[in-house]
């Protein structure tokens, strides 16, 4: 049976950015362009040219390689020509492969906020779908409020999404803007729309409002659309857009849609699906949700008990797809041999050769379990667990010994008058026994700190050189300033390397300090540092 | 039109306990279950007496008042008499007024996992439910992984579900135990099954792991089904639960649920939806979901200039539902994206009274914007906007000025050997002129701080006596040691108000320094505090 093409269409970068607290920097943009592009999704709606500077440094150039690079815009103003609305240039200017033009599909709406008749909107709607195509770019047509206006007055609801589609949209994607439409409606909807606009050439944009986002987008597609938007993780204005995080495994596992619809999808992209919605949380700086469908912590986790030992008998038992599809692993609460087999491939991944019944193995498990009930996080922190995992099976040269340190924040009125805010740290350590002692300032206590720590490292010097801070991360594990403080420090070197460490404390200085040790002793220990002696801790304390 | 009635089933003390993490006492349980009742849910499952102490204190003595108190158990094991099973006479000993048992109607898990006959567990169904009405408690039975088990073999759980009704139970529950089931496949299954138990009899059960609780349990109503089985906020194992609390407001408020059915939720209890919903994360000490369906702190925020400037003309165009009905509020946050309207809006609910031609205004919004660009953000900081708007609209009188601050953070050897780190801090401060000096030490620099600055404001020392910091989040904004670090403090006090200030700087010290003198500041302007002086920056700097 062939299997009819489904399209994907993600908008983290537009519709996500209206999150409150969510605020994308051009970087910011670049990076999680690439996470939409390594699942195999077939649009990235980069945001809107011309309606904020980021926007438009974004447009500049594509920022896609395989995606369909889209940029959000409005329709042309009523009442005013196509060559003079300078929004509706900007969008048709930008570096996007596609443009989706944002169109009022209510009849109140049209009438009311835009002051314009139902006519001059529907003729806006197909000059402006005619204008992209003429430029050279895909046009699309994001039909706001459309089941609302559907249900208001059916027949101009149809008569928009049937102007788009005559004017020669690619697509036109009805939008239940106000998020409050319910499964059974969009089916119906869907249904009587698809009458008048070939599906294959149908969107569904469905907001979580009800909490059925997930459920509106599957019924759309059932009655004949044949595109979905959303966004990673759900992100998106008020209580979120669709999913894609969650409706992708549906569609790839559930026989229902497997077997009738193809995506741009791959088993492996699938296979990526929980670290690269991780890799989102990371970049927004929050917290995965651990109830998350398919990625998160908890969704193949099983309490002690009565599931627990029938899912090790049989995942099947309480399992709906099994978690290596999704790139999740299973988490049974009361047995640590999962943790055991799951060390053993680390260490084989990192090159740590190690006998499979070797008490090491054992003992750093206990430390894992221990360290992670503390708020340390190895999963992204390679760099420190490769430490701690051969300091455990007792392979690593002590490069350097730290005595102490001593960081000093000051803020006070200045000789002019000014008040300003200076950080000074100073860091002991020895060498093969000598001691050294460095000074260094800084914009804020671990800048300072790094500098000093970073000053002089005796013979070893020179092997650091190239070392350069990428990323700091400050998660607080929870609430209050008594709390404890993980830090996640990404370094680099002259050579392209980079690798992460992590450190934990409930003291922010001394938990940034952690990690920097391990970075510049991971940094010496992968490079010709000679040992300086046997085999023993490099991190004193 | 007589309307239908369709009953609620809360399951947060048994299947919400699954959660990883979760771990309720029976004080818990007993301020847990006030809350559900409180929200007029008919029935609430407080657990499974035998299972383990705690649940088994729980049913010593009645917990609810008006809704029905269900226990949880199993059905009599195979091949033993029901006099001899202990477990099941512990649930009909129990206080509760109902006992939902559950049994297995998936033949492969019948005669596997039970190493039973089909018979034999037919028979215990029936038996186990005759006797729990024998017991004079209103008997249910959970169909445990109905939908898998309908799949693989339709009629032997189909008999599974007509032997409990002909054995007199008044509920038969149709469980999605695996959780992978999808709408459409429910909708249908529900159906069928209405053909052999009257649908005022079935129960559904849901599961959110494709991220569809919601929607299937929406579809087992249309279906049918007269009884739904969730959890507040969704808790339970793996993904969780149907959430109620996102089910209420859909039944209660959309036409083609409130039009067909009656529910025992009325709504003065709907109208307390957000706060029982924030009360119970209170007790499970964590963050509540800002972007929540109906309930969450985002949804019915808006942050885009043009739906702002829409949504304040008339709400309906972007608010699915009125969210007082709920008990949650409207938000139009301030932001770089927003404009003048946000803003006028913003001000009149702090209650800061301004005209609109006021240039105040043109200039706040024109700071607001200067700072977002620098990292600042007001839209998660309300106390610091409520502070930055005064100031510049020139009414916050000065309580204090901050003449300066020194932290030092000292790692070293302690006298017996021990690597240990210490904070200290000192803040100079002048109160009506007066100079006042205090050392605070804490287990990291901002902790230290805090304790320094909250010493003695002098005079106004008392009004800041219940002033506790209730979370602290860090945000790097931009690579390196050297970035931006921005700090969001979340404030609390005795009478019960929350509020939350912010702080940007490249230096992490600063930037929280920043954040807790808004925090005490904002504490005074609410207090009695009198103004120590006329108008004017109670920040020094």
């Amino acid at each position: 049976m062939s299997r009819e093409r489904l399209y994907l269409y993600d908008t983290t970068l537009r519709d996500g950015a209206q999150t409150p607290g969510v605020d994308f920097s051009v970087e910011d943009k670049i990076q999680i362009a690439g996470l939409i592009e390594r699942l195999g999704i077939d649009y990235v709606e980069g945001g809107w040219p011309g309606a904020n500077p980021t926007d438009t440094e974004f447009f500049a150039e594509k920022r896609t390689a395989r995606a369909r690079f889209a940029a959000f815009g409005m329709t042309k103003r009523a009442g005013r020509s196509l060559s003079n609305d300078p929004g509706l240039a900007t969008v048709l200017d930008s570096a996007a492969d596609t443009a989706c033009l944002v169109a009022k599909t209510w009849d109140f709406h049209v009438t009311v906020a835009l002051g314009t008749t139902l006519e001059e909107n529907l003729e806006a709607i197909a000059e402006s779908v005619e204008a992209v195509a003429a430029s050279g770019k895909e046009p699309m047509l994001d039909c706001e409020h459309f089941f609302d206006g559907y249900k208001a007055n059916r027949d101009y609801a149809l008569a928009c999404a049937r102007a788009a589609y005559d004017a020669g949209a690619r697509w036109v994607v009805l939008c239940d803007t106000n998020g409050g439409t319910l499964p059974e409606e969009v089916a119906a909807i869907v249904a009587d729309v698809a009458q008048v606009v070939p599906g294959d050439r149908l969107g569904i944009h469905a907001h979580d409002d009800t909490g059925n986002a997930v459920a509106n987008s599957l019924a759309a597609v059932r009655a004949g659309a044949r595109q979905i938007q959303g966004t990673l993780n759900g992100l998106g204005e008020r209580c979120g857009n669709a999913n894609l995080v969650s409706l992708i495994p549906t569609l790839k596992l559930k026989p229902a849609y497997a077997e009738a619809f193809e995506t741009g999808v791959d088993d492996d992209a699938l296979a990526h699906l929980t670290p690269i919605s991780r890799t989102f949380d990371e970049i927004l700086n929050r917290a995965p949700a651990r109830q998350a469908p398919y990625v998160g912590e908890a969704a193949f986790a099983t309490k002690a008990g009565l599931h627990a030992s029938a899912i090790l008998k049989d995942p099947t038992t309480y399992e709906h797809v099994a978690p290596e599809t999704v790139g999740n692993r299973r988490r049974v609460l009361v047995s640590d041999q999962a943790g055991r087999s799951n060390l053993l491939a680390e260490l084989d991944r990192l090159g740590i050769q190690v006998d499979r019944d070797d008490p090491g193995v054992g003992r750093l498990l206990d430390e894992v379990k221990r360290r992670e009930a503390d708020g340390w996080a190895y999963e992204a922190a390679d760099a420190s667990f490769d430490l701690l995992a051969r300091r455990t099976l007792g392979k690593v040269p002590e490069f350097f010994r730290v005595e102490s340190f001593r960081v000093l924040v000051e803020r006070r009125y200045n000789a002019v008058g000014e008040l300003v805010t200076v950080s000074e740290a100073t860091v002991k350590i020895t060498v093969d026994g000598e001691p050294l002692m460095s000074v260094g300032e800084g914009n804020g206590p671990v800048n300072a700190l790094d500098q000093a720590l970073r000053k002089d490292l005796g013979r070893f010097q020179r092997f650091i050189d190239d070392l350069e801070l990428a990323d700091y991360k400050v998660r607080i594990l929870n609430g209050g300033t008594g709390a404890t403080t993980r830090v996640l420090i990404e370094s680099r070197d002259a050579a392209g390397n980079r690798w992460s460490t992590v450190g934990v404390s409930p003291n922010i200085v001394d938990a940034s300090f952690q990690a920097l040790v391990d970075s510049v002793t991971w940094k010496l220990l992968k490079s010709d540092a000679a040992p300086a002696r046997a085999p023993a801790s490099a991190l004193a304390g």
